[in-house]
């Protein structure tokens, strides 16, 4: 599993929310994380974090994930560094502080364990000067929520190898990331630059009084944010230039430069009264609504923005929803290494093998779940199934898939949000081309039955229908065989319409 | 239908990215326009924008839009402005060139035209001084492209009424867009000061080459980008800041202002160097697509990013999501207002109340349109039938609505990227609570049925079955009577699995 996943075990050291979002992305992908934290509320904290972050994941992938790693809290960087493959510091951002931590991991920690340190700003060649295998580290900067947003700035110090670099690109791509690798050193790197250049010049427009906190949230978010979420700086201009390109742009734009269009040459003072201004605005914006409920608005936002990105270029993802394609696919593989491994089900029974929860983006205006996401799930099911047979993208892409015929949908029960859904798909025939499968949407908790559906599939290859490859029809029979005993289920066989029978 | 659209005829002075932009709002939401722009290529940069728009919005939203505005190019802007309700200026930013084109615009439009000015940064005082009628104008500053992108920057000048500002937000709202009214005149108003504060940041780290443009572009949509897309600055700090809130935040980044995270004290000189090194690296970054290419891509991610948002808070909507959304229950009401008095449909046929077009969000990895696609587009089409006979979110947040109990679903015809979905429904049966409805999804161009879907709704008032009310049970027998002559579909009646009638 190496590539896969370079790593399976870590220490995170510092977990506040920049160390909770690292640890959560840890414990997702499958690595044993071991958390150091001096302060009393830190446990809590870090569980509050990992909790949101399993909810948006539920949301965000209906990949399998890996079994959960496992969390303990240590007493002592010592405990929490021995051993591990990896290691994350995340403490605040003073140098002093951050270089005594630094050391004392350097001590303790595996002579070949990776360090990356999460300083936002903070030079890595002041961080690692002094450390006894300084070569290891490197800052890997991510941003918030940790657990959803893709990036990482990796930057290297004078003593940093590239050896490093090379594995730290592996580890946090194992983690669903992307890595930017930032080959200049300088403080505060790429991303923290050009926020602070933005932050600095809001700062005047809220003392100054141009506008308040909520208007200038909205004159980025109806606009350049929407841009920015999927095309960045420079290929959003370069468009804006037209035919004309990148030059006629510049050309265009370069005189602006000199005019007075930000206070750059000077920063706000940031006392009293435009921290009380600050903060006050920002009450009146929130609207009542406190940190847990933004978190959770935010989260299923962004999840609701990858999606879109995810199926942007015919399925092929763009930029973030790229990134997260490629993170599916990684955990796909990951899925079927430990398939092989893993207890074989019964096959003489209803298979288990779709289970998803109901979110907030599958609810109609009546607050219930809309009529075609029972499809999206009833399909997700037939879709786990046909992998267990030896069907998938990829050998879709090499020609041989199943396509859906016909299908017939009985809506029994309203499904609310946060629901959570099991689908049993039982094999009514599977033999030749055709494949007639019947799922059964159930509530996990109640047993409640939700939905049913009925299809049939028909093998495909280059666009002709035939018999599957000999190993999935094998497979197929080998399941259609073990279900032969099963009743018809409830149901089965209905026209639409039909009376109900007595 | 003043509220609902209050211009009726518009003139748009500059046909650039911008003005064409602007065009492109206007006709999609039933304005006729009249363009002037002296540039030889303005008439075919028009359309150009016009088709990207209509593309776009044939995405965007299954609402009916209204009766597209006509289109007209004048030769002089006193043909263009003569007897328009309202005036969009977009001419390029030099002050001179602007105050001359406005007080042309001033002398032969209406005295009681709206004039708005596209300018990304001059002052309005400045554009208004010595017309004859200042207080019409307002600097109304919109974001590229300007068909999708929400927002309009509105700022009135020392000589503009309360009375136009209040009429820009709702000639502004009835085009979709979200107004933000800055209160203090300065130059850049609120989204170009943060802009080009980033801006030139930017342009700082591409000439020290701390990274390439490609590398700071990943940078922003890996990260913030993705958070500004749907919560602005301060709500997104506000979250960091955690359970201490806003005050907290502002303690602990305070001190950065004081370190030496930008270049703010100085900009660079855009010399030949810089625009080659950023041309060249641009060029790479788009790796051989071209504008058209790019603008595409970038129009259906801002499609799936305000889809996304648009579901948000169990389908309330979210930031530009919630735009969006009050955008389609206008274009709603518009079109339940032209139905008034539209000719009646022939009801004793069945009845194409739906279309669409596959977008690439409904595909799956084999280029199709993804299985629960096909029930989406029955769904939506069950919907505007309920429409027709008096059932929408209104009533149902009255409490009288209809559920799908049952579905049959047969695939007849692979469906791709683009394809133009037209939905015939015939009515089987509407008497008491069910109804019984019958769908063909035809490409209106081969008339090929790429799908059938047969349903059973059931009325349900406060969760229980029930029949409708005496008004929809009017209108359902009425066509369910039109439609008793017709024969029973190819298809209807049948279970899956049946063996095909010979």
């Amino acid at each position: 599993m190496s590539n896969l996943q370079p790593i399976s075990s870590a220490a995170c050291i510092g977990g506040g929310v920049i160390g909770g979002g690292w640890v959560a992305r840890l414990l997702l992908s499958g690595v044993d994380v071991a958390v150091y934290d001096p302060a009393p509320d830190a446990k809590r904290l870090v569980l509050e974090v990992l909790a949101n972050a399993e909810r948006a994941y539920g949301k965000l992938t209906a990949v399998p994930l890996p079994k959960r790693g496992t969390l303990t809290f240590a007493n002592s960087i010592a405990e929490a560094v021995a051993g591990v493959d990896f290691i994350q510091e995340s403490v605040p951002e003073r140098l002093d502080l951050k270089r005594k931590v630094l050391a004392e991991i350097d001590v303790f920690a595996r002579a070949d364990a990776l360090i990356g340190s999460s300083t936002s700003g903070l030079k890595p060649s002041d961080l690692q000067a002094g450390l006894q295998h300084p070569e290891r580290l490197v800052v890997a900067h991510p941003y918030n929520p940790v657990y959803l947003l893709p990036l990482v700035e990796l930057v290297g110090g004078a003593e940093t190898s590239p050896e490093t670099i090379a594995r730290a690109k592996a580890i946090y791509g194992a983690l669903g990331m992307k890595a930017a690798v930032i080959t200049k050193e300088i403080e505060a790197f790429v991303g923290d630059r050009l926020l602070e250049a933005l932050w600095r010049e809001a700062l005047w427009l809220i003392k100054d009084d141009i506008c308040d906190v909520e208007t200038l949230d909205d004159v980025i978010r109806y606009s350049f944010g929407l841009r920015w979420a999927q095309m960045g700086l420079f290929q959003t201009y370069r468009i804006a230039g037209g035919e004309a390109g990148m030059r006629h742009f510049l050309a265009q734009f370069g005189p602006c430069l000199k005019w007075p269009w930000t206070k750059l040459t000077d920063v706000p003072e940031l006392d009293d009264a435009l921290v009380d201004k600050i903060a006050l605005q920002s009450d009146q914006q929130a609207d009542g609504r406190g940190i847990r409920e933004l978190e959770r608005i935010r989260d299923d936002n962004l999840v609701a923005i990858l999606h879109g990105l995810k199926a942007a270029e015919n399925g092929a993802g763009w930029g973030a929803g790229a990134q997260l394609k490629d993170f599916e696919d990684r955990l796909w593989l990951l899925a079927k290494a430990a398939g092989r491994s893993a207890t074989k089900p019964d096959l003489s029974k209803p298979l288990a093998l779709h289970q998803t929860t109901v979110n907030a983006a599958w609810l109609d205006y009546n607050g219930h779940m809309t009529e075609f996401r029972y499809l999206q799930v009833l399909g997700d099911a037939s879709d786990a199934f046909l992998r267990m047979i030896g069907i998938d993208a990829e050998t879709a892409a090499n020609g041989s898939s199943y396509f859906t015929a016909e299908t017939h949908i009985r809506h029994l029960a309203e499904t609310k949000l946060g629901q959570k859904l099991s689908v049993e798909t039982q094999v009514l025939a599977g033999a030749g081309k055709k494949l007639h499968l019947f799922h059964r949407m159930l509530s996990p908790e109640t047993g409640v039955c939700h939905a049913t559906g009925e299809h049939i599939l028909i093998h495909v290859s280059k666009g002709k229908p035939c018999d599957p490859p000999a190993h999935v029809a094998e497979r197929l029979t080998e399941i259609a065989d073990a279900q032969a005993g099963l009743p018809l289920p409830d149901g089965a066989g209905r026209h639409v319409g039909q009376p109900k029978a007595r």
